[in-house]
């Protein structure tokens, strides 16, 4: 069977991701971050989502990206609310984290290698996606053509391959696919700024683009939003 | 003045880029980890290093490799003793740490963004490289491609450079250049596998290639070895 690692922050777009790669016939390992984000209710639901999922392992990293700080996301900045959706892509946001994706891929590919997996599952999207430099597919191509340079089993056959089903989706297209393959999207969490017992904002980038998209497939979000 | 991050070991190849990139007239940041290395030998001198240089900030990140293992420098894995210097580069060994170079300049380039700097400095080392794949020009200048795709700084105007001077150099020739900059190597530590006190072991493909590298350039290697 084959190996896969999937990058499970606990959100909408990474839970999609791991059950389209089971659905695909992959064997999951999840890894997650402590990266010093603002709270752990994303880190709960990952857990929640690989103990369902019943994947292989899951591993959850400890790596403190606030001792460099600069991001809405890991330092003393506040998150923005309430911004016009239409406006969001046209420029880099403040929660964008520096170097995040490359750093979450980079250790997802040494995983891969000690695994001896080829393959790694990725949540990016390029049409509703913040922003972030790191989830265009030039990025993620380039990242690929890096991986196979720079690691045995990318010397041996070239074979390693960055998963991106969601790439090309739509937010509420990502919902539908979810929905399909049987995912209770009230296990994920995707707001930057909840509430102390967890419940999503509503107002931060994330959850707008969340509310937005399940609007648009036509289905409620099963989170309580502002409880 | 222009910054520069310095991926910052504590061996002789990364105290080496050190005094090249202050004679290059940069602004020094160091970065250096707690992997999950056999030792803190490194980080001691590496600390050491960045006092002595009186760099500007000094950051030592955390980040547990160990949970993935699959090295000999990150796993219950004997490393090995006393190899044939010619047979070293033939082969990728069982010291190769997967994806950790490609890990180490991910963090930097973070920490890069954040500095607002476009210049990160790595001591690897193409020729008595020890058949690493994450240390050949073609892997680093795949690496800087993906960081100027991957990162605010990128996208802005494509110019982060990944520095790498010593990556044509003998080992001999790195310890001149370090000795013409009044580099002490009695600084640094290279050992794969010390003593207890810290003493290097002499034996490990680390060691010999050192020790070799100093015989070839007529000089004395300031380390007590087998002590």
């Amino acid at each position: 069977m084959k190996k896969a690692i999937i990058l499970l922050s606990g959100g909408l777009d990474s839970a999609t991701c791991l059950v389209i790669a089971k659905e695909q016939g992959y064997k999951c390992y999840g890894l997650s971050f402590k990266y010093g984000q603002r709270h752990q209710f994303e880190i709960k639901s990952a857990k929640k989502l690989a103990r369902h999922y019943n994947i292989s392992d899951h591993i959850t990293m400890n790596i403190d990206l606030r001792k460099f700080g600069g991001s809405a996301l890991t330092d003393n900045i506040q998150v923005p609310k309430k911004r016009n959706e239409n406006k969001m892509s046209k420029e880099i946001p403040i929660t964008y984290v520096p170097a995040r994706n490359t750093i979450f891929l980079s250790f997802a590919l040494a995983y891969a290698e000690v695994k001896d997996s080829n393959d790694i599952f990725i949540g990016v999207n390029a049409l509703d996606y913040s922003g972030y430099p790191d989830c265009r597919p030039l990025f993620i191509n380039s990242f690929e053509k890096m991986a196979n340079l720079g690691t045995k089993t990318g010397i041996n056959d070239s074979s390693i391959k960055i998963h991106t089903p969601l790439i090309n989706m739509k937010k509420s297209e990502i919902i539908q696919k979810g929905i399909a393959l049987g995912l209770d999207f009230k296990m994920t969490h995707s707001c930057y700024d909840p509430y102390e017992n967890g419940s999503p904002c509503g107002e931060c980038d994330s959850c707008i683009l969340r509310l937005a998209g399940f609007k648009q497939a036509g289905l409620n979000d099963p989170l309580e939003y502002n409880q």
